[in-house]
């Protein structure tokens, strides 16, 4: 007992030493998979990389897919997609597949979006690429046209904003590419409040510089919003290669006018539909782990990163069960989300509907983040949940996912209130500002074993909560 | 006393809860870093990560490098390169640049390369895009010409040996596309033994399936290597999709002829050079920090990824610390190996130099695995030095790095015995085989923020090792 005795004081001088050195704090909550039952999860994650990455099932899904073309809220080719998705379900035998109307914004860009210099001896007649942002009104026949002031911030252009009234505002501000993480969190607002700020001081347009990684001369586009409270002003973004002409031309010539037409044009709302499709679970059918991407794109290129990659990995999750023949307990649905880019109407229709159903959603996982290689799980939930997830990195480690942390889902599982855990899945990242909102978003951009683990990297993590609960 | 003593077995019973549930095993060795430190060393971390993105100077100078063009030993090109190397070094501003004398074999390709179907009603006259494999001998101006033996292992082809005389050996084993990491472990022996092993059974050429996991027609290269115990036989790697097109020739008529034509040739051992340079320890100048690349490449392609992406980010890390105006107390040497790729005699002389040198290499990190986003550094070490290195983790996740564990270095660090530490850098590598060894192998498939990042992420390391000691 002596004995005993000295080992537990040793024992607590150890514990002790290990907590203040590590920070370690025991959290005997998430217990550790055993060995055994690890290797049998590996084994299933390793099959689901196999025959994601041989069949490449998805990867040809998603041709497919963006042969249709762009899949813009309200747009036709938003409804042939539709019907596309749903009889592919079918086809794949999924038990369920039902079409969930929504009422969607529904805007077109039209087919004039010119810019170019006036007004400058220097420069006249010089183009400049534009592309409409979404949801920006006409500019009537003749353009809007007008001196330039160029600001980089919210905070210049209120320190300038005396010299706003009857100006076209160019906001020169490039996304931060000194971050990791990239800069879009430092940008992305003054593309939607761009122009309501600068009419706010009398502006009668708005330029914005693309918000972009790479440097060419490719607008990108993407939601802007009129608050209703100040004049409507048309607005544009400018590519990033004539955004620095437009910044070197400013300089040498101050006064320099830009004129630019848009007839963009907003129509009533439209009937649209979530695309949902399931396998029913053999023993918990109530419980059911949601996946989905957004199926709406923008109008410019194909969607093929954004979101068609999260779409059509959602339903090839689905079908790799089938593929290996793996009968979940629990229901699996995929939702394709319609709306996410300008209103996220679809999130908030099916959000609804399953925060009042009689079944209960356990975990909704969102595919919103492109068609990297796997890195990171999101994990929006209480703490033991997470802890627990964590406890299955060594078999999301087959997959490529090095890391699980507390973070934050997609737009559209987060109109899921009820869901016990919203997680959103997050591979690298490095090239998604290359094409996001814009031409360069087409198939080609995709690699196929990148956007193939994904499927396998989501697919196993739905086996894991399938078999491990949450 | 009573009460510390149940204290005692309370801990010592939650001591053992806490192993047996986790698996966890204290590591008292291992001291985590204070918050303070932490924080501050993130800090370093953003900064370079900032420089390298902002700059982009490492991608920059590998245009300069690429555009000398391909880089094989011997080559008149690698000498080029070697000297721009040194002077840019120099330029720079490294305390100290040098070469160091290296014999290194000198192969060359040559102007034929061709092959084509003959005996054959159905194809004859068909071609196949081949390269020859690196160090394969001549054919002869008639070329080689034979039946086909396709087997898809060396156990078939000892099952069939009795077929082979006379024949040319056709491996048509594609690289298993099925595995996370590539298969690249499972076909690089049939190019590196193919040959021998077919001619040890009297055949007298081989063809080997492209090893790469694009489904183009570029044939990837890469070092063959006669034993001199059976007769050299002349070896090409032909195109993925050729080499579909061959099985399927060789379906419907089995006795097809196949002859390929190669003019390579052999010289006699040339001389070459390993490029230094290094930033002076202002504190252990005798304690050196090596990071590495190899700087020969193929002579298809340009050697964009392999390596001149880790021999530019070599240079870029203590270009980073000038940069940065960080002087290190160790002292940081960057060396760009000559001859990896087909005799690692660079490596030799580096690493018979270091390991008796008077200063002490406590760690010697490689970038060798193309120029994806970082992910993981892979450490060749005692368990302690791996512990300590794991509580640098959350400053390197500032970089991209998600992971450290113990792990294979590269080729050319592995001959420095001595090192405390042997390191590879392992960033995401799905499109590393796309490329390896082929004219896929150019400037423009390289990202130049995946890129940067592993600038970023080895210079961090660097820092960390520099300020923190292994």
């Amino acid at each position: 007992m002596i004995q005993l005795k000295k080992f537990s004081s040793f024992a607590l001088t150890v514990l002790f030493i290990l907590i203040s050195l590590t920070g370690y704090i025991p959290n005997t909550n998430a217990q550790t998979l055993s060995n055994k039952k690890i290797t049998g999860y590996k084994k299933v994650a390793k099959q689901f990389v196999r025959r994601a990455l041989e069949d490449r099932k998805g990867y040809h899904l998603l041709k497919e897919l963006t042969d249709i073309g762009s899949r813009l809220s309200g747009s036709e080719n938003s409804i042939k997609a539709i019907y596309w998705a749903k009889q592919k379900m079918e086809s794949l035998g999924f038990d369920k597949v039902w079409l969930q109307p929504v009422m969607v914004p529904h805007w077109e860009r039209g087919n004039i979006e010119e810019a170019k210099i006036v007004s400058s001896k220097k420069y006249n007649g010089r183009k400049l690429a534009v592309r409409a942002l979404g949801g920006s009104i006409a500019t009537g026949k003749n353009g809007i046209q007008g001196k330039i002031l160029s600001v980089k911030s919210f905070d210049e252009l209120r320190a300038k904003k005396d010299q706003a009234k009857g100006k076209i505002v160019f906001f020169d501000r490039p996304l931060d590419q000194g971050l990791y993480s990239g800069g879009y969190g430092g940008v992305w607002s003054y593309r939607v409040f761009g122009p309501d700020s600068a009419a706010k001081y009398g502006a009668v347009g708005l330029l914005l510089r693309s918000i972009t990684t790479k440097f060419d001369n490719v607008p990108h586009t993407g939601v802007t919003i009129y608050g209703g409270k100040v004049k409507k002003i048309p607005a544009v973004a400018v590519g990033y290669l004539d955004s620095d002409f437009l910044r070197m031309a400013l300089k040498k010539d101050p006064n320099l006018e830009v004129n630019f037409k848009l007839n963009s044009k907003w129509f009533p709302d439209a009937k649209s539909y979530n695309v949902i499709g399931e396998i029913k679970g053999s023993e918990f059918p109530n419980q059911i782990i949601t996946v989905g991407g957004h199926f709406d794109s923008w109008d410019l290129g194909v969607g093929a990163n954004d979101d068609g990659t999260g779409s059509i990995q959602s339903m090839e999750v689905l079908d790799l069960f089938k593929r290996l023949n793996i009968k979940p307990k629990r229901t699996i649905r995929a939702v394709l989300f319609i709306n996410e880019e300008n209103g996220l109407r679809g999130a908030k229709v099916y959000g609804a509907y399953a925060d009042s159903s009689p079944q209960k959603t356990i975990a909704a996982i969102e595919s919103d983040a492109g068609s990297g290689t796997p890195r990171t799980f999101d994990i929006d939930s209480d703490s033991l949940t997470i802890a627990k997830i964590k406890t299955w990195l060594p078999v999301l480690n087959e997959t490529g996912i090095l890391q699980i942390k507390k973070g934050s889902h997609g737009a559209d599982v987060g109109q899921i209130k009820s869901a016990k855990a919203r997680i959103g899945y997050a591979p690298d990242g490095q090239r998604y500002f290359d094409y996001h909102h814009s031409d360069n978003d087409q198939f080609s951009i995709i690699h196929p074993r990148e956007f193939e683990l994904g499927s396998a990297a989501i697919a196993t993590l739905v086996y894991m909560i399938d078999r491990e609960g949450l």
